[in-house]
């Protein structure tokens, strides 16, 4: 039996089914509802001629072994955002289910290289706030002690939660163990974005995914009567965090494919009838580029400290996370846009602002690209995210032949 | 025995050991701790020839009959906002205290006209967000039906809370009898903001309370990855914000007295990894010329429209309270300059910024004027709320002389 794309697509709808609900998405890492989907998802796999398992840091592990050992990777996430859509994550792999069956079908149960299909764990660390757990693991960029004693809002710690479901944070560095033959990993995944929407195009080539500065900014003026306060005697600290809001956008667009974004800004005491004393503002940067994301930083550096000059009041910075530009592999981002134009025509190439196991497994040292399907209105993290059909059909194809084209390169080398 | 403003002094600070802790003055409004205050200042009167009562709305009256029964009536607050500073309200009331003492000695008890004493009752609101309660009963601007379930932190109603201290709101309107023979009002305050200090002048003549217009105002946008959404597919609700609150600042300082404030800015859903989609901020507008009031409000709403077609965003007005400007009486005000004047050698006019009960007796059409003493650092609110002993011995004696002016001009009348 060939490549069946619309075999996946019921298999998504069959899993929306099971683990959504009127709000969306269930499969909240850890949980329950998680958990019967990846059981679900081994009911899937078990007539195939392949051995599964899950590695010491949760992600499951599914080899269908070829001539070579040298592996093929594939994979993606079946965990979601508590009310989240039904492609984030699952479309990458359902995609890789159905292309390791096509793989299967097509060599009789032996291909000429392994083929390994990947469900990482908790990929969105919704629960917890540390996304690419699993990811990390395999990567060897776990920080199992900052995370082991997170907990989730009910103050349950993520190394009970992990417990829980058969996994011992402290063995999490033998995740690395599956990195022994990995000559390449893919993933599919949708957009999350408005690009390939707004070019009219099924699908694109990802670049990378951008690295990211993330700041706290605190402007620190002073509180004083909205009444009895002079215009030119106030020390206003909602004014410098304002100019910082607009400043960054600027910033941003002198480049690209580069974003900055204010997404909180709170002022204290934050009533009617008083100055804002001290305006808390988030900054978050990205690009693909570290140079130019390194020369966004200081310019918002510079320009929050001359708006706090500006309005007499001082600034203080304070990093919350940060992570290094991860470009994807030359070969395997050419070898994807073959396989893009073949299936559609065009091929457009595009970095991913937001970040994927792909980064971490890249990260690792191993070739990795990643493919973007149209997401509909730009739109993930909702149940309203969508995608057409017949984009969905497009992906598996593609997705498939760029497995043959990385298969081919990876005995070629 | 004449004037004695050390006096006034020396019980400002016994009120403050009484009735204060280390976190500031604690005479909020209907607490065992005002009606500990309101219970010092009834026995700091029991000597004098008066007679005194509280009216329907629990404002106390101290009356020394004179041979008119036109009265000129004196009066400020003795309750405080929770940890609030040492002068704010209990200043005027302990000074026109001394000020009835005065006259009651100079004319053996029986003076020209009949001068009134009033401690008005919760100025502040600080409990129930309903400031100025007591004159505005008296003034007939009360607004029974919207206050009387206005509730507490803990849930304790206001009209609960009132009865308890022996009020019955339903009874307040019986409090504009006070109204018969008000023939002026005079009411001495901290300036409780930075003007009189940054001109080095002890007084300040008061020209009226400015007008205010007070409005919520939320851009709506849409909330979008921060990492996914380029910069010119952005429709940024905090954009739209950060340059109304720039915008209010130019169009205040069109004219002299003006101030528009920010006071508080919150962001939806307010997380670092995505654009502002509702941004939620208030605007507080003053000024004394009600026509530049209005062309603020009309400047800064037409400017939240522009901002937001500029950013793809939508914005609604929704009003919090308005309040027309209350111009003080001319003739008054000529009194209260020449009273500064012949005690410190020059006088400046100011607006008030903030609300007084003068503005409500003013509304009842009676003439009044107030008078106010610098503020260092223009602080109020605040333990570290302070002014100079020399200014506070300045003010009362400037505060009798107007009250003798006052008094000639209401026989004359």
């Amino acid at each position: 039996m060939s490549l069946n794309p619309k075999r996946t697509i019921a298999e998504l709808k069959e899993l929306r089914d099971l683990t959504g609900d009127r709000d969306g998405a269930q499969r909240l890492a850890w949980s329950d509802t998680w958990l019967k989907a990846r059981a679900w998802f081994e009911a899937k796999i078990a007539a195939l001629p392949v051995e599964h398992h899950l590695d010491a840091a949760g992600n499951r592990w599914v080899t269908l072994p070829g001539d070579s050992p040298q592996a093929l990777l594939i994979g993606s996430h079946l965990d979601s955002v508590p009310n989240g859509g039904w492609l984030d994550g699952c479309l990458g792999e359902l995609a890789g289910l159905e292309i390791l069956r096509r793989f299967a079908d097509e060599f009789s149960g032996r291909p000429p290289v392994t083929i390994r299909l990947v469900d990482w764990a908790d990929e969105e660390g919704a629960r917890f706030g540390r996304s690419l757990l699993g990811s990390s693991a395999f990567a060897g960029t776990e920080s199992i002690y900052a995370d082991r004693v997170r907990a989730d809002r009910d103050g349950i710690r993520l190394d009970a939660a992990l417990r829980r479901c058969g996994i011992e944070i402290d063995r999490f560095p033998e995740a690395r163990r599956e990195r022994k033959n990995a000559a390449a990993y893919l993933e599919l995944h949708i957009e999350q974005g408005p690009v390939l929407e707004s070019l009219d195009l099924p699908l694109g080539v990802v670049l990378g995914t951008k690295g990211v500065e993330r700041h706290a900014i605190t402007f620190y003026g002073q509180e004083a009567h909205s009444g009895s306060t002079p215009m030119n005697a106030r020390r206003d600290a909602l004014a410098a965090a304002a100019k910082l809001a607009l400043a960054i956008r600027p910033i941003a667009r002198k480049h690209p494919d580069a974003v900055c974004t204010m997404g909180s800004l709170k002022t204290f005491p934050g009533i009617v009838t008083a100055l804002v004393g001290r305006a808390e503002a988030t900054l978050d940067q990205r690009d693909l580029d570290a140079a130019i994301l390194a020369q966004m930083y200081r310019e918002a550096r510079e320009a929050s400290e001359r708006f706090a000059v500006e309005e007499g009041c001082r600034v203080e910075w304070s990093k919350i996370w940060s992570i290094e530009p991860v470009p994807f592999h030359p070969a395997l981002i050419e070898f994807c846009e073959q396989a893009v134009h073949e299936t559609v025509g065009t091929a457009h190439r595009l970095p991913s602002g937001p970040l994927h196991d792909a980064a971490e497994v890249a990260r690792a040292g191993i070739p990795t690209v990643m493919m973007f399907v149209q997401s509909l209105r730009g739109i993930s993290h909702n149940k309203i995210e969508d995608t057409k059909e017949e984009h969905l059909e497009l992906a598996i194809a593609a997705l498939d032949r760029l497995a043959t084209k990385t298969a081919e390169w990876i005995l070629r080398s």
